[in-house]
C-alpha cells in the first residue's frame, strides 16, 4: 500500500489548450489528445496500486471527463465524487478565449507572463455576469469577473479546509482532478511555497502528482512527486 | 418547462442481460447494445428538454456508466451525483450468475417466475459474505445474501425518504439511474401499487420513465410515463 493520501491531476489537454487560448471558466471539452492523457494518467495510478475513497473535481467538463475516464480505467467508478465550482480554473476575465501568442504580441511577453504566473496580478476584468447566470452557478451570490491566483486560492481553500481535510483526517485517500491554477493554489498551500516560488510551478496536463499529507498539520510531508 | 420532477432509467443492457443470466450485485459492465441504449435514453431526455438538479445511481458500473453517458450527451455532467448501494439491484443470492433458461429447466417456470417477479419470494440464500467484503461495502454492517423485492424496497426507501424527498421538496428535479428491481421497488412505492400489481411491472433497459411527484405527499400524480 502506498503512503500517498492525496493525488492531484490536471485535466487532459482541452481543445483550447490545443489552440493555445486562455480558457478559465469556459466549459471547453477535452481534445482527442486530452482523452489519451487521461487514460495514461489512469495507467500510472493503476501501476502504483492507488485506491481512493473520494474524488473531487470542478464543475467543468474537461476535469469531470478526465476524472471519469480515470475512474473507469482503474475500476473505481463507485467511489463518491464531489463536484465544486471552488475547484474551477482561475477565472481569466477579459483574457478568456484569447490566443496566448496574439496576447503576447499585443501586450508584450512580460505583461502576459505576469498575468499567467504572478501570484497577485489580476487579468483585465469583464463586465458583471450575474445576469443570466449559468444554471450550475445559480446558488453563487457573485460570479468572478477575473481572478488572480491569490483570489483563486482564497476560494479553493474553504473546500480544502472543510471537505478534503475532513476526509484525510479519518485516513481516507483523496483524488483531485482539477485545473492548472486551482491546483497551483493547492500546491502553494500544502507545500508552503512563497509567492515567488509558486510563479515557477507549471502543472502539466494529465500527470498524477502524489503527496503524503500529514494528518497533524495537513501540510505535505514531501515535495509533489510525479508518478511514473 | 416540463412538470416532471422525477425520471427513472434502468441501466442499458449489461453483458449478463445479454447472456440472460441473473446478475444482482455482480458488477457486470454494459454490453455494446447497452451503451447504445444509454445514448438513446439521453436523446429522449434532450428532446423533452429535461434539466436536472441531482442524479442518483447505485455503486454498480452498469448504472454509473449509463448515467455518465446520459449526462455527457445532455451536457449536464456538472450536476451532483449520489451513488448508493441502496439503489443496487436486488441481491439474487444463489441465483446470481445462473442462466435464466437453465434455471427454468431445473426448477420449473413457475418457481423461476416467483423468484423473479413475486413481491415476497426470497431466492436461495448464499453463505455469509461478510468476510473479505468488497471495499465499496466496507461501512455496511451486514451484506445481503439474497433478497426478495420486498426486502429490496425496505432498503431502497430510506434513501427515497431521506435524500430524494428532501430535494423534490425544494423544487429540484431528480434523475435516478438504477436497476430493474430497485426501480420496481420505487415504482411500487410512488404509484402505490399492490403486491399483486407490481408482479406485472417489467422495466425495460434504457427507457426513461417520467413522474410528477406531488410535493404534498410525495406520491406520483401520474402513472409512469414512457418518454418518446
Amino acid at each position: 500500500m502506498s503512503a500517498y493520501n492525496l493525488i492531484l491531476i490536471r485535466h487532459g489537454q482541452s481543445r483550447w489548450n490545443q489552440e493555445n487560448r486562455f480558457t478559465g471558466w469556459e466549459d471547453i471539452d477535452l481534445s482527442v489528445q486530452g482523452v489519451k492523457e487521461a487514460k495514461e494518467a489512469a495507467s500510472l495510478l493503476k501501476k502504483n496500486h492507488l485506491h481512493f475513497d473520494l474524488a473531487c473535481t470542478s464543475v467543468l467538463k474537461r476535469a469531470i471527463r478526465t476524472l471519469y475516464i480515470v475512474l473507469e480505467k482503474i475500476d473505481q467508478l463507485w467511489i463518491p465524487v464531489i463536484k465544486t465550482w471552488r475547484l474551477n480554473e482561475r477565472h481569466y476575465g477579459g483574457l478568456t478565449g484569447l490566443n496566448k501568442l496574439e496576447t503576447i504580441k499585443k501586450y508584450g511577453a512580460e505583461q502576459v507572463h505576469l498575468w499567467r504566473r504572478d501570484y497577485k496580478t489580476i487579468p483585465p476584468l469583464i463586465e458583471d455576469v450575474n445576469q443570466n447566470k449559468d444554471r450550475r452557478y445559480k446558488d453563487m451570490l457573485k460570479l468572478p469577473i477575473g481572478e488572480s491566483l491569490y483570489q483563486t486560492k482564497t476560494r479553493v481553500l474553504p473546500f480544502w479546509d472543510k471537505t478534503i481535510i475532513s476526509h484525510l483526517k479519518v485516513g481516507k485517500k483523496v483524488l483531485i482532478v482539477a485545473h492548472g491554477n486551482s491546483l497551483r493554489a493547492l500546491i502553494k498551500h500544502v507545500e508552503g511555497l512563497s509567492d515567488e516560488e509558486i510563479m515557477k510551478v507549471e502543472v502539466p496536463t494529465g500527470v498524477p502528482m502524489a503527496y503524503t499529507i500529514s494528518i497533524e498539520d495537513f501540510k505535505a510531508e514531501n515535495k509533489r512527486e510525479t508518478l511514473r
